[in-house]
Protein backbone atom coordinates (compact mmCIF):
# COMPACT_ATOMS: atom_id res chain seq x y z
CA UNK A 1 0.00 0.00 0.00
CA UNK A 2 1.78 3.44 -1.05
CA UNK A 3 1.46 6.46 1.16
CA UNK A 4 -0.66 9.69 0.85
CA UNK A 5 2.26 11.73 -1.07
CA UNK A 6 2.42 8.78 -3.37
CA UNK A 7 -1.03 8.86 -4.19
CA UNK A 8 -1.21 11.88 -4.81
CA UNK A 9 1.55 11.84 -7.06
CA UNK A 10 -0.32 9.07 -8.99
CA UNK A 11 -3.09 11.43 -9.05
CA UNK A 12 -1.00 14.96 -10.87
CA UNK A 13 0.59 12.30 -13.20
CA UNK A 14 -2.95 10.70 -14.14
CA UNK A 15 -4.71 14.39 -14.02
CA UNK A 16 -1.85 15.85 -16.11
CA UNK A 17 -1.99 13.00 -19.01
CA UNK A 18 -5.59 12.95 -19.14
CA UNK A 19 -6.47 12.93 -22.73
CA UNK A 20 -10.05 14.94 -22.92
CA UNK A 21 -12.70 14.98 -25.44
CA UNK A 22 -11.00 16.43 -29.11
CA UNK A 23 -14.43 17.81 -29.65
CA UNK A 24 -14.26 20.49 -26.60
CA UNK A 25 -10.85 21.90 -29.02
CA UNK A 26 -10.34 25.60 -27.49
CA UNK A 27 -11.89 25.01 -24.49
CA UNK A 28 -9.18 22.36 -23.43
CA UNK A 29 -7.08 25.12 -22.37
CA UNK A 30 -9.70 26.76 -19.86
CA UNK A 31 -10.52 22.68 -18.35
CA UNK A 32 -6.42 22.35 -18.40
CA UNK A 33 -6.08 25.57 -15.93
CA UNK A 34 -8.99 25.15 -13.77
CA UNK A 35 -7.87 21.17 -13.19
CA UNK A 36 -3.91 22.27 -12.93
CA UNK A 37 -4.81 24.79 -9.48
CA UNK A 38 -2.72 23.00 -7.63
CA UNK A 39 -5.22 21.38 -5.07
CA UNK A 40 -4.77 19.17 -2.50
CA UNK A 41 -6.12 16.49 -4.26
CA UNK A 42 -7.68 15.19 -1.02
CA UNK A 43 -10.77 13.57 -2.76
CA UNK A 44 -8.71 11.87 -5.17
CA UNK A 45 -5.82 10.51 -2.77
CA UNK A 46 -8.82 8.91 -0.91
CA UNK A 47 -10.63 6.91 -3.33
CA UNK A 48 -7.23 5.66 -4.55
CA UNK A 49 -6.22 4.75 -0.49
CA UNK A 50 -9.60 3.13 -0.17
CA UNK A 51 -9.52 1.48 -3.11
CA UNK A 52 -5.89 -0.26 -1.67
CA UNK A 53 -7.10 -0.55 1.65
CA UNK A 54 -10.34 -2.74 0.16
CA UNK A 55 -8.01 -4.97 -2.08
CA UNK A 56 -7.82 -3.13 -5.59
CA UNK A 57 -5.54 -1.30 -6.78
CA UNK A 58 -4.56 2.40 -6.98
CA UNK A 59 -4.33 2.23 -10.56
CA UNK A 60 -7.50 0.82 -11.38
CA UNK A 61 -9.19 3.60 -9.41
CA UNK A 62 -7.55 6.13 -11.32
CA UNK A 63 -9.74 6.79 -13.83
CA UNK A 64 -12.69 7.07 -10.49
CA UNK A 65 -10.50 9.57 -8.70
CA UNK A 66 -10.22 11.73 -11.53
CA UNK A 67 -13.43 11.70 -12.06
CA UNK A 68 -13.88 13.28 -8.71
CA UNK A 69 -11.86 15.34 -8.74
CA UNK A 70 -13.47 16.97 -11.72
CA UNK A 71 -16.35 16.99 -10.32
CA UNK A 72 -14.70 19.22 -7.20
CA UNK A 73 -13.11 20.87 -10.06
CA UNK A 74 -16.22 22.28 -11.84
CA UNK A 75 -18.07 22.84 -8.52
CA UNK A 76 -15.50 25.27 -7.88
CA UNK A 77 -15.31 27.21 -11.23
CA UNK A 78 -19.26 27.49 -11.03
CA UNK A 79 -18.77 28.40 -7.53
CA UNK A 80 -16.04 31.72 -8.34
CA UNK A 81 -18.64 32.84 -11.48
CA UNK A 82 -19.63 36.32 -10.73
CA UNK A 83 -23.43 34.98 -10.56
CA UNK A 84 -22.11 33.28 -7.80
CA UNK A 85 -19.26 33.78 -5.06
CA UNK A 86 -17.59 36.44 -7.51
CA UNK A 87 -14.34 35.04 -6.74
CA UNK A 88 -11.87 36.67 -9.49
CA UNK A 89 -8.95 34.61 -7.65
CA UNK A 90 -8.90 30.78 -6.63
CA UNK A 91 -5.68 29.79 -5.00
CA UNK A 92 -2.94 32.71 -6.01
CA UNK A 93 -3.83 32.84 -9.27
CA UNK A 94 -6.84 34.25 -11.45
CA UNK A 95 -9.92 32.46 -11.24
CA UNK A 96 -10.95 30.07 -14.50
CA UNK A 97 -13.72 33.07 -15.40
CA UNK A 98 -11.55 35.86 -14.88
CA UNK A 99 -8.84 33.92 -16.90
CA UNK A 100 -10.87 33.31 -20.01
CA UNK A 101 -14.11 35.15 -19.19
CA UNK A 102 -17.25 34.64 -18.03
CA UNK A 103 -18.79 32.33 -21.06
CA UNK A 104 -15.64 30.17 -21.01
CA UNK A 105 -15.61 29.48 -17.68
CA UNK A 106 -18.85 28.83 -17.44
CA UNK A 107 -18.62 26.11 -20.35
CA UNK A 108 -15.41 25.17 -18.87
CA UNK A 109 -17.36 24.02 -15.92
CA UNK A 110 -19.95 22.26 -17.81
CA UNK A 111 -17.32 20.54 -19.74
CA UNK A 112 -15.63 19.18 -16.32
CA UNK A 113 -18.41 17.83 -15.19
CA UNK A 114 -19.01 15.52 -18.48
CA UNK A 115 -15.71 14.68 -18.69
CA UNK A 116 -16.35 13.19 -15.25
CA UNK A 117 -19.27 11.37 -16.37
CA UNK A 118 -16.70 9.95 -19.08
CA UNK A 119 -14.45 8.68 -16.81
CA UNK A 120 -17.09 7.05 -14.51
CA UNK A 121 -18.70 5.64 -17.17
CA UNK A 122 -14.94 3.47 -18.32
CA UNK A 123 -15.52 1.16 -15.98
CA UNK A 124 -17.63 -1.92 -17.18
CA UNK A 125 -20.49 -1.84 -14.47
CA UNK A 126 -22.78 1.19 -13.62
CA UNK A 127 -22.04 1.58 -9.99
CA UNK A 128 -18.44 4.05 -9.81
CA UNK A 129 -21.22 6.36 -11.92
CA UNK A 130 -24.54 6.31 -9.83
CA UNK A 131 -22.22 7.17 -6.75
CA UNK A 132 -20.56 10.00 -8.55
CA UNK A 133 -23.92 11.31 -10.09
CA UNK A 134 -25.82 11.00 -6.37
CA UNK A 135 -23.03 12.85 -4.75
CA UNK A 136 -22.70 15.39 -7.34
CA UNK A 137 -26.52 15.87 -6.99
CA UNK A 138 -26.56 16.56 -3.20
CA UNK A 139 -23.24 18.54 -3.33
CA UNK A 140 -25.15 20.72 -6.01
CA UNK A 141 -28.19 21.18 -3.43
CA UNK A 142 -25.59 22.16 -0.69
CA UNK A 143 -24.26 24.79 -3.21
CA UNK A 144 -28.26 26.20 -3.27
CA UNK A 145 -28.26 25.82 0.16
CA UNK A 146 -25.56 28.05 0.28
CA UNK A 147 -27.04 30.82 -1.98
CA UNK A 148 -30.40 30.39 -0.79
CA UNK A 149 -31.14 30.50 2.59
CA UNK A 150 -28.95 32.93 4.84
CA UNK A 151 -30.35 30.83 8.29
CA UNK A 152 -29.52 27.48 7.09
CA UNK A 153 -28.41 24.99 9.04
CA UNK A 154 -24.43 24.74 8.81
CA UNK A 155 -24.33 21.22 9.54
CA UNK A 156 -26.89 20.38 6.66
CA UNK A 157 -25.53 22.32 4.19
CA UNK A 158 -21.61 21.05 4.53
CA UNK A 159 -23.33 17.38 4.95
CA UNK A 160 -24.15 18.16 1.11
CA UNK A 161 -21.76 20.90 -0.45
CA UNK A 162 -18.66 19.09 1.29
CA UNK A 163 -19.39 15.86 2.66
CA UNK A 164 -21.27 14.47 -0.66
CA UNK A 165 -17.87 14.11 -2.41
CA UNK A 166 -16.19 12.78 0.62
CA UNK A 167 -18.32 10.51 1.14
CA UNK A 168 -18.00 9.13 -2.40
CA UNK A 169 -14.40 9.40 -2.17
CA UNK A 170 -14.55 5.91 0.22
CA UNK A 171 -17.87 4.72 -1.98
CA UNK A 172 -16.29 4.91 -5.21
CA UNK A 173 -12.74 2.98 -3.79
CA UNK A 174 -14.80 0.25 -2.48
CA UNK A 175 -16.90 -0.19 -5.84
CA UNK A 176 -13.77 0.02 -7.54
CA UNK A 177 -12.48 -2.73 -5.43
CA UNK A 178 -15.70 -4.62 -5.85
CA UNK A 179 -16.81 -4.41 -2.15
CA UNK A 180 -20.58 -5.41 -1.99
CA UNK A 181 -22.84 -2.97 -0.63
CA UNK A 182 -23.44 -4.94 2.40
CA UNK A 183 -19.92 -5.07 3.14
CA UNK A 184 -19.54 -1.46 2.68
CA UNK A 185 -21.91 -0.02 6.06
CA UNK A 186 -18.56 -0.19 8.08
CA UNK A 187 -16.53 2.07 5.29
CA UNK A 188 -19.62 4.15 5.01
CA UNK A 189 -19.93 5.37 8.30
CA UNK A 190 -16.38 6.64 8.50
CA UNK A 191 -16.48 8.64 5.05
CA UNK A 192 -19.73 10.31 6.70
CA UNK A 193 -17.17 12.42 9.00
CA UNK A 194 -14.59 12.89 6.46
CA UNK A 195 -16.61 16.31 5.20
CA UNK A 196 -17.61 17.87 8.36
CA UNK A 197 -13.43 16.84 9.87
CA UNK A 198 -12.46 18.83 6.56
CA UNK A 199 -14.40 21.54 6.87
CA UNK A 200 -14.32 22.00 10.63
CA UNK A 201 -10.50 22.36 9.70
CA UNK A 202 -10.89 24.45 6.44
CA UNK A 203 -13.24 27.10 9.07
CA UNK A 204 -11.02 27.18 11.68
CA UNK A 205 -7.97 28.18 9.54
CA UNK A 206 -9.94 30.52 7.42
CA UNK A 207 -11.86 31.72 10.59
CA UNK A 208 -15.25 31.84 9.23
CA UNK A 209 -18.20 29.06 9.34
CA UNK A 210 -17.96 27.36 12.33
CA UNK A 211 -16.05 29.94 13.68
CA UNK A 212 -18.30 32.14 13.62
CA UNK A 213 -21.15 29.71 14.97
CA UNK A 214 -19.17 28.21 17.58
CA UNK A 215 -15.97 30.82 18.33
CA UNK A 216 -12.52 29.39 18.00
CA UNK A 217 -12.67 26.94 20.46
CA UNK A 218 -15.80 25.43 19.83
CA UNK A 219 -14.79 25.16 16.54
CA UNK A 220 -11.82 23.28 17.29
CA UNK A 221 -12.97 21.03 20.04
CA UNK A 222 -15.53 20.22 17.15
CA UNK A 223 -12.96 18.89 14.63
CA UNK A 224 -10.60 16.87 17.65
CA UNK A 225 -14.17 15.28 18.25
CA UNK A 226 -14.93 14.79 14.68
CA UNK A 227 -11.38 13.70 14.04
CA UNK A 228 -11.43 11.07 17.35
CA UNK A 229 -14.95 9.83 15.83
CA UNK A 230 -13.29 9.04 12.44
CA UNK A 231 -10.39 7.16 14.25
CA UNK A 232 -12.78 4.74 15.66
CA UNK A 233 -15.12 3.77 12.88
CA UNK A 234 -11.70 3.62 11.06
CA UNK A 235 -10.63 0.99 13.65
CA UNK A 236 -14.01 -0.32 12.64
CA UNK A 237 -13.48 -1.29 8.93
CA UNK A 238 -12.16 -4.84 8.67
CA UNK A 239 -9.10 -4.17 6.70
CA UNK A 240 -5.48 -2.17 6.99
CA UNK A 241 -6.47 0.71 7.26
CA UNK A 242 -3.23 2.36 7.81
CA UNK A 243 -2.73 4.63 4.95
CA UNK A 244 -6.72 5.71 5.72
CA UNK A 245 -5.53 6.78 9.08
CA UNK A 246 -2.36 9.07 8.28
CA UNK A 247 -5.26 10.56 5.81
CA UNK A 248 -7.31 11.31 8.99
CA UNK A 249 -4.31 12.46 10.75
CA UNK A 250 -3.54 14.97 8.02
CA UNK A 251 -7.03 16.17 7.79
CA UNK A 252 -7.09 16.90 11.80
CA UNK A 253 -3.87 18.75 11.75
CA UNK A 254 -3.80 20.58 8.04
CA UNK A 255 -2.25 24.35 8.56
CA UNK A 256 -3.11 24.97 5.20
CA UNK B 1 -45.38 0.42 -32.87
CA UNK B 2 -47.13 4.09 -31.92
CA UNK B 3 -46.79 7.01 -33.45
CA UNK B 4 -44.92 10.13 -33.03
CA UNK B 5 -47.51 12.11 -30.99
CA UNK B 6 -48.45 8.95 -28.39
CA UNK B 7 -44.44 8.94 -27.98
CA UNK B 8 -44.61 12.80 -26.98
CA UNK B 9 -47.64 12.12 -24.49
CA UNK B 10 -45.49 9.12 -23.18
CA UNK B 11 -42.43 11.86 -22.71
CA UNK B 12 -44.29 14.43 -21.06
CA UNK B 13 -45.83 12.25 -18.93
CA UNK B 14 -43.16 10.96 -17.46
CA UNK B 15 -41.00 13.79 -17.36
CA UNK B 16 -44.08 15.31 -15.22
CA UNK B 17 -44.06 12.61 -12.70
CA UNK B 18 -40.05 12.26 -12.82
CA UNK B 19 -39.13 12.10 -9.15
CA UNK B 20 -36.21 14.32 -8.70
CA UNK B 21 -33.46 13.79 -5.83
CA UNK B 22 -34.79 14.97 -2.66
CA UNK B 23 -31.53 16.52 -1.50
CA UNK B 24 -31.81 19.39 -4.37
CA UNK B 25 -34.63 20.95 -2.45
CA UNK B 26 -35.71 24.34 -3.34
CA UNK B 27 -33.81 23.68 -6.73
CA UNK B 28 -36.77 21.50 -7.93
CA UNK B 29 -38.69 24.13 -9.04
CA UNK B 30 -36.40 25.88 -11.35
CA UNK B 31 -35.39 22.65 -12.84
CA UNK B 32 -39.25 21.93 -13.43
CA UNK B 33 -39.80 25.28 -14.96
CA UNK B 34 -36.96 24.42 -17.41
CA UNK B 35 -38.37 21.25 -18.67
CA UNK B 36 -41.87 22.24 -18.42
CA UNK B 37 -41.14 24.96 -21.33
CA UNK B 38 -43.34 23.18 -23.90
CA UNK B 39 -40.50 22.37 -26.30
CA UNK B 40 -41.03 19.43 -29.27
CA UNK B 41 -39.73 17.08 -27.46
CA UNK B 42 -38.40 15.76 -30.66
CA UNK B 43 -34.75 13.81 -29.42
CA UNK B 44 -36.40 12.11 -26.66
CA UNK B 45 -39.86 11.10 -29.19
CA UNK B 46 -36.47 10.24 -31.61
CA UNK B 47 -35.17 7.91 -28.51
CA UNK B 48 -38.45 6.25 -27.84
CA UNK B 49 -39.24 5.77 -31.98
CA UNK B 50 -36.11 4.22 -32.34
CA UNK B 51 -36.00 1.52 -29.33
CA UNK B 52 -39.09 0.68 -30.86
CA UNK B 53 -37.93 0.21 -34.93
CA UNK B 54 -35.16 -2.08 -33.15
CA UNK B 55 -37.32 -4.46 -31.36
CA UNK B 56 -37.91 -2.74 -27.70
CA UNK B 57 -40.01 -1.28 -26.09
CA UNK B 58 -40.48 2.89 -25.67
CA UNK B 59 -41.43 2.26 -22.16
CA UNK B 60 -37.92 0.46 -21.82
CA UNK B 61 -36.27 3.28 -23.65
CA UNK B 62 -37.94 6.41 -21.27
CA UNK B 63 -35.17 6.54 -19.31
CA UNK B 64 -32.51 7.51 -21.49
CA UNK B 65 -34.84 9.91 -23.70
CA UNK B 66 -35.35 11.92 -20.46
CA UNK B 67 -31.74 11.66 -20.02
CA UNK B 68 -31.10 13.28 -23.25
CA UNK B 69 -34.38 15.84 -22.94
CA UNK B 70 -32.69 17.39 -20.15
CA UNK B 71 -29.15 17.79 -21.31
CA UNK B 72 -31.09 19.53 -23.85
CA UNK B 73 -32.89 21.49 -21.59
CA UNK B 74 -29.40 21.77 -19.52
CA UNK B 75 -28.11 23.75 -22.88
CA UNK B 76 -30.65 25.66 -23.18
CA UNK B 77 -30.96 27.09 -19.70
CA UNK B 78 -26.92 27.95 -19.42
CA UNK B 79 -27.48 29.41 -23.42
CA UNK B 80 -29.72 31.76 -21.87
CA UNK B 81 -27.30 33.12 -19.08
CA UNK B 82 -26.69 36.85 -19.32
CA UNK B 83 -22.94 36.05 -20.08
CA UNK B 84 -23.62 33.62 -22.86
CA UNK B 85 -26.69 34.99 -25.10
CA UNK B 86 -28.11 36.97 -22.88
CA UNK B 87 -31.91 35.79 -23.43
CA UNK B 88 -34.30 36.76 -21.09
CA UNK B 89 -37.15 34.62 -23.02
CA UNK B 90 -37.66 31.35 -24.20
CA UNK B 91 -40.61 30.00 -26.03
CA UNK B 92 -42.86 33.34 -24.81
CA UNK B 93 -42.20 32.54 -21.13
CA UNK B 94 -38.87 34.30 -18.57
CA UNK B 95 -36.00 32.50 -19.63
CA UNK B 96 -34.74 30.34 -16.10
CA UNK B 97 -32.67 33.14 -14.95
CA UNK B 98 -35.21 35.70 -15.64
CA UNK B 99 -37.57 33.76 -13.71
CA UNK B 100 -35.12 32.57 -10.49
CA UNK B 101 -32.29 34.92 -10.94
CA UNK B 102 -28.33 33.78 -12.46
CA UNK B 103 -27.05 32.10 -9.33
CA UNK B 104 -30.79 29.53 -9.45
CA UNK B 105 -30.28 29.53 -13.03
CA UNK B 106 -27.25 28.21 -13.40
CA UNK B 107 -27.31 25.55 -10.33
CA UNK B 108 -30.97 24.30 -12.03
CA UNK B 109 -28.78 23.89 -15.33
CA UNK B 110 -26.07 22.04 -13.55
CA UNK B 111 -28.56 19.93 -11.50
CA UNK B 112 -30.89 18.97 -14.75
CA UNK B 113 -26.91 17.78 -16.48
CA UNK B 114 -26.42 15.67 -12.97
CA UNK B 115 -29.91 13.94 -13.18
CA UNK B 116 -29.80 13.47 -16.80
CA UNK B 117 -26.28 11.11 -15.63
CA UNK B 118 -28.12 9.86 -13.17
CA UNK B 119 -31.13 8.71 -15.26
CA UNK B 120 -28.94 7.38 -17.59
CA UNK B 121 -27.15 5.15 -15.37
CA UNK B 122 -30.10 3.61 -14.31
CA UNK B 123 -29.69 0.98 -17.17
CA UNK B 124 -27.45 -2.32 -16.29
CA UNK B 125 -25.27 -1.51 -18.14
CA UNK B 126 -22.74 1.79 -19.02
CA UNK B 127 -23.70 2.17 -22.36
CA UNK B 128 -26.22 4.98 -22.57
CA UNK B 129 -24.16 6.99 -20.16
CA UNK B 130 -21.23 6.46 -22.28
CA UNK B 131 -23.69 7.65 -25.60
CA UNK B 132 -24.86 10.76 -23.61
CA UNK B 133 -21.52 11.51 -22.10
CA UNK B 134 -20.02 11.52 -25.16
CA UNK B 135 -22.73 13.67 -27.09
CA UNK B 136 -22.75 16.40 -23.99
CA UNK B 137 -19.18 16.80 -24.75
CA UNK B 138 -19.43 17.27 -28.65
CA UNK B 139 -22.63 19.76 -27.46
CA UNK B 140 -20.15 21.60 -25.38
CA UNK B 141 -17.48 22.00 -27.83
CA UNK B 142 -19.98 23.32 -30.51
CA UNK B 143 -21.29 25.64 -27.61
CA UNK B 144 -17.52 26.44 -27.46
CA UNK B 145 -17.45 27.11 -31.17
CA UNK B 146 -20.70 28.79 -31.12
CA UNK B 147 -19.24 32.26 -29.01
CA UNK B 148 -15.60 31.61 -29.57
CA UNK B 149 -15.12 32.02 -33.32
CA UNK B 150 -17.20 34.59 -35.59
CA UNK B 151 -15.53 32.74 -38.82
CA UNK B 152 -16.84 29.67 -37.75
CA UNK B 153 -17.70 26.85 -40.30
CA UNK B 154 -21.68 26.58 -39.60
CA UNK B 155 -21.21 23.24 -40.85
CA UNK B 156 -18.99 22.30 -38.00
CA UNK B 157 -20.46 23.94 -35.33
CA UNK B 158 -23.75 22.53 -36.06
CA UNK B 159 -22.38 19.05 -36.15
CA UNK B 160 -21.77 19.51 -32.51
CA UNK B 161 -23.59 22.04 -31.33
CA UNK B 162 -26.79 20.28 -32.57
CA UNK B 163 -26.39 17.15 -34.19
CA UNK B 164 -24.13 15.26 -31.69
CA UNK B 165 -27.52 15.05 -29.66
CA UNK B 166 -29.47 14.08 -32.31
CA UNK B 167 -27.23 11.79 -33.48
CA UNK B 168 -27.06 10.55 -29.92
CA UNK B 169 -31.17 10.13 -30.18
CA UNK B 170 -30.89 7.62 -32.04
CA UNK B 171 -27.73 5.93 -30.58
CA UNK B 172 -29.74 5.69 -27.12
CA UNK B 173 -32.47 3.99 -28.55
CA UNK B 174 -30.18 1.44 -30.47
CA UNK B 175 -28.14 0.46 -27.15
CA UNK B 176 -31.57 0.43 -24.79
CA UNK B 177 -32.52 -2.11 -27.47
CA UNK B 178 -29.31 -4.10 -27.46
CA UNK B 179 -28.21 -3.69 -30.84
CA UNK B 180 -24.80 -4.04 -31.20
CA UNK B 181 -22.01 -1.87 -32.03
CA UNK B 182 -21.46 -4.09 -34.93
CA UNK B 183 -25.26 -3.69 -36.51
CA UNK B 184 -25.81 0.13 -35.89
CA UNK B 185 -24.18 1.21 -38.91
CA UNK B 186 -27.03 1.93 -41.06
CA UNK B 187 -28.69 3.42 -37.84
CA UNK B 188 -25.90 5.98 -37.26
CA UNK B 189 -25.53 6.66 -41.12
CA UNK B 190 -29.49 8.13 -40.88
CA UNK B 191 -29.03 9.71 -37.44
CA UNK B 192 -26.13 11.64 -38.48
CA UNK B 193 -28.22 13.13 -41.09
CA UNK B 194 -30.88 14.54 -38.38
CA UNK B 195 -29.08 17.75 -36.93
CA UNK B 196 -28.18 19.26 -39.97
CA UNK B 197 -31.42 18.56 -41.19
CA UNK B 198 -33.20 19.73 -37.98
CA UNK B 199 -30.93 23.28 -37.76
CA UNK B 200 -31.31 24.21 -41.62
CA UNK B 201 -35.28 23.79 -41.04
CA UNK B 202 -34.87 25.67 -38.31
CA UNK B 203 -32.60 28.43 -39.80
CA UNK B 204 -35.34 29.22 -42.93
CA UNK B 205 -38.14 29.65 -40.44
CA UNK B 206 -35.97 31.96 -37.89
CA UNK B 207 -34.31 33.59 -40.79
CA UNK B 208 -30.63 33.08 -39.83
CA UNK B 209 -27.44 30.99 -40.18
CA UNK B 210 -27.47 28.83 -43.22
CA UNK B 211 -29.95 31.81 -44.45
CA UNK B 212 -27.89 34.45 -43.47
CA UNK B 213 -25.01 32.24 -45.68
CA UNK B 214 -26.69 30.59 -48.87
CA UNK B 215 -29.70 32.91 -48.93
CA UNK B 216 -33.50 31.39 -48.49
CA UNK B 217 -33.42 29.66 -51.41
CA UNK B 218 -30.32 28.01 -50.73
CA UNK B 219 -31.11 26.88 -47.21
CA UNK B 220 -34.17 25.48 -48.28
CA UNK B 221 -32.22 23.81 -51.29
CA UNK B 222 -29.78 22.11 -48.35
CA UNK B 223 -33.05 21.10 -46.09
CA UNK B 224 -34.63 19.12 -48.69
CA UNK B 225 -31.45 17.67 -49.88
CA UNK B 226 -30.56 16.96 -46.17
CA UNK B 227 -33.83 15.02 -46.31
CA UNK B 228 -33.86 13.33 -49.02
CA UNK B 229 -30.58 12.17 -47.60
CA UNK B 230 -32.30 10.93 -44.21
CA UNK B 231 -34.46 8.63 -46.30
CA UNK B 232 -32.60 7.10 -47.96
CA UNK B 233 -30.31 6.08 -45.25
CA UNK B 234 -33.54 5.30 -43.27
CA UNK B 235 -34.86 3.02 -46.44
CA UNK B 236 -31.03 0.93 -46.05
CA UNK B 237 -32.11 -0.06 -41.75
CA UNK B 238 -33.32 -3.49 -41.87
CA UNK B 239 -36.61 -2.59 -39.94
CA UNK B 240 -39.75 -1.39 -40.18
CA UNK B 241 -39.27 2.18 -39.69
CA UNK B 242 -41.91 4.07 -40.42
CA UNK B 243 -42.73 6.00 -37.53
CA UNK B 244 -38.76 7.34 -37.97
CA UNK B 245 -40.17 8.24 -41.62
CA UNK B 246 -43.13 10.04 -40.05
CA UNK B 247 -40.90 11.96 -37.61
CA UNK B 248 -38.36 13.03 -40.73
CA UNK B 249 -41.46 14.17 -42.72
CA UNK B 250 -42.81 16.22 -39.80
CA UNK B 251 -38.85 17.93 -38.83
CA UNK B 252 -38.68 18.53 -43.21
CA UNK B 253 -42.01 20.21 -43.08
CA UNK B 254 -42.35 22.25 -39.77
CA UNK B 255 -43.77 25.36 -39.40
CA UNK B 256 -43.18 25.92 -35.83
Amino acid sequence: MRAPDELRSLTEAYLTELALTPELSGLESAVRYALAGGGKRIRPVLVLATAEAAGSSAEAALPAAAALELVHTFSLVHDDLPCMDDDAERRGRPSAWAQYGEAVGLLAGDALLAEAFRLALTYPTPEVGRELAQATLGMIGGQYLDIGDPDVDLAVLHRLKTGRLFAAAVGLGLWVARISALEQAPWRAFSEELGLLFQVVDDVLDGDGYVASLGEDGARALAAESAERARARLAAVPADTTVLEQIVESLAVRTA
